[in-house]
């Protein structure tokens, strides 16, 4: 027999497209060849059809049923009071209750928030969960936290913010002692606001890899490997890097006119700007994680495709296994303050 | 005899090359054919050898003496009082004197417009001069306002921010009734933090083109052409966005590797990418001006060339000439509340 397998409880009434891109993105993951057990929670009267249309022999999915479905219009706080039998609250409870080691889901971002802050609840010493953000850079991956989950903050919770971004970057993304920057409007320690100034004297007295403050040039320069910020300055620059591939697309499209030599350049950037931007590719990064609360929850987006899905397991496999959250619960207990303490190891 | 000419106030001593670009520059300017002269403040023992390189004829440039200069060090907020007789407060007394119609510069940001605030002090109405950014977009420029001047801002402040930027964009950029968003993390009226909410209600019943909060995607999509934000998130957009024509240039010369069809897509690539960021070129848009000051005072790039030099002195000219001052005062003075008469006619 192998190690015993990880189980990851799939929303299976989540995305736009459920469920069936969530059933066909669970049988690749399954496919795969990991050790791995999905649990699709929701209407069974439409998963099992949905699952008849594939060759399952041989994988290991089951099936819960919830018949209530928690959609994007749904209000994010309401919604789990209201709709007691959905399959995010049905589903949330099978990883709180240990049945499952990770939750994955495609749905109402804010409600899958509330979900696993309320029902998961939250790491020790973490005030307020958290959700980031992948840039690309010239350097490597950079990870923004808060990418909008936490409008107003106070000094301590960017705090926290960088603990949870930095665990994060080592444990997934395996950067030894990963340089954590503070986003402000310039490199001196007297820029910015009271809240920002007040946070980097706490992490600066802190034992995280602490660079100081940074710009947002920064991110795509890859000065850092963890940006921390406030919810409202993460949100806006994160839909804004979003929208640089279709902006970029449609000047080029304009650019390049009616000549064939530009239209030719044109059919080879496309695929250039597609690797350029892969770590904004949803598809290819597999949803981003709650950070900050008691147990594996994966938040992938609306439009999630099979791949898309396939990913988010994946990525909950890889996030359950690295141990995330205990890591940060000992950093915030202060069990390692000392900066000598401080360099955290490579990820084996 | 032509219309009177325009009289700019350069400040020959402000950029990283000065006096070299400033003088050339302000030549360059004066070739163009419009009736402007420029009047070159500094020390006189620099500006008048460098002058002496060029030919002069017929060209309408003077010289101001002045000894001391403010230098990118500096403390915006100390230096005009520590060294009374810079080039920036002598120059900008010439134009709050009336013996200029608009002031130029390419240094330090922060005390030029320390001396714009102090020296021609505030339109009436306006609590805090801002200074706004100019972004591409898929439907044409978009002026982002605040864009790092104001760090904290009460609703009233974002207000008058929206106020100055639609008059910009209509007299300067002649959008009619120029749409304006508030940037914000959704676009329901109820996101965002107290202060957005406020600001919200204020522009929903006043008198602009206001189309409800926008998120950062909406910039380069070109949803509106102005957006309203405070000088944090404003300056961390800006710079983050003013990093993606060099980040770009880096991944696609990694991405082309040693392929020769890449890098020759690479050379075709370059010339689109400098098109399509153009708006937001220094060397292109001419500086940006000091909103909300009794006069008209621009601010450019350290880095300033000749040509960014040039254009910032034919963009003084424009904003003189527009009168954007005077409708700044007027709307806020609430003579044009009324929303029916709210429509801004498209600059003749």
């Amino acid at each position: 027999m192998g190690s015993p397998s990880l189980k990851i409880v799939v929303d299976a009434m989540g995305g736009d497209f459920a469920p069936v891109n969530e059933v066909a993105g669970s049988l690749d993951a399954l496919r795969g060849g990991k050790a791995i057990e999905v649990i699709l929670v929701g209407r069974e009267e439409q998963i099992r059809p949905e699952l008849a249309k594939h060759d399952t022999r041989g994988l290991s999915v089951s099936v819960v049923h919830a018949p209530e479905v928690i959609t994007m219009d749904d209000s994010p706080t309401a919604a789990l009071k209201q709709k007691k039998n959905s399959s995010l609250g049905i589903g949330m409870n099978l990883h709180k209750d240990g049945k499952a080691h990770a939750f994955v889901s495609a749905g109402n971002t804010g409600a899958v928030l509330s979900a696993s802050t309320l029902i998961l609840g939250r790491i020790k010493g973490v005030s307020r969960p958290t959700i980031g953000a992948f840039f690309p850079s010239e350097e490597g991956v950079c990870l923004l936290v808060d990418a909008g989950t936490n409008v107003d903050c106070r000094p301590q919770h960017l705090y926290e913010f960088a603990v949870m971004g930095s665990i994060y970057a080592n444990r997934i993304f395996k950067y030894e002692n990963p340089p954590v920057g503070l986003l402000n409007i310039g490199e001196e320690e007297s820029k910015g606001n009271e809240v920002v100034r007040e946070a980097y004297q706490l992490l600066k007295n802190g034992p995280l890899n602490f660079v100081g403050n940074v710009e947002g040039r920064d991110i795509l320069r890859g000065k850092v490997r963890v940006v921390v910020c406030d919810g409202f300055v993460g949100n806006a620059i994160l839909k804004f890097g979003e929208s640089v591939p279709s902006f970029l697309k449609a000047k080029l499209f304009a650019y390049a006119g009616k000549s064939a030599v530009r239209k030719a350049m044109l059919g080879l950037v496309r695929g250039a700007l597609r690797s350029v931007f892969k770590e904004m590719d949803y598809e290819e990064y597999g949803g981003v994680p709650v950070l900050g609360v008691n147990g594996v929850s994966i938040i992938g987006h609306g439009k999630s495709t099979p791949k898309a899905i396939k990913n988010m397991i994946l990525k909950a496999v890889e996030v359950a296994e690295a141990n995330v959250n205990q890591y940060i619960q000992e950093m915030l207990a202060g069990s390692v303050v000392r900066p000598a303490d401080a360099v955290i190891p490579a990820h084996q």
